[in-house]
């Protein structure tokens, strides 16, 4: 099966690529931006899709300061 | 409204991250895993989602190396 993993700061956790973005976009014309955060995206092939929480707490997430979502695409 | 923004290294581009996490998997167990890709995931409200486009080519992906993909959440 086909994952996708969406690896997020948490909330309240400073989030320097973001703010970054954010200021970037209106100096670039694009206003009307807000609340940009910058995280990972890890998409893999597994075998075994019921080990994939257990995938991201051990090695693609930081469990400590980020939030993470599991998607099976197919 | 909310947007989110996958961005992807393009087939055939190097991507060490991902090769680090193929590699790093079967030691701590997780045998299985293949085709290991890592991106980066941008979310962020804007006011007019028809500048995303734009916004990813100029400032969020490098179209030289990576592919991206917006989706509307909300």
């Amino acid at each position: 099966m086909k994952a996708r993993v969406l690896i997020r700061p948490k909330d309240g956790i400073l989030d320097p690529q973001g703010q970054a973005v954010e200021r970037a976009l209106p100096a670039l014309g694009f206003g009307g931006a807000a609340n940009v955060r910058v995280g990972r995206l890890v998409e893999l092939d597994v075998e075994d899709g019921s080990r994939l929480d257990e995938m991201c707490e051990r090695l693609l997430a930081n469990p400590l300061i980020e939030d993470y979502e599991v998607q099976v695409i197919e």
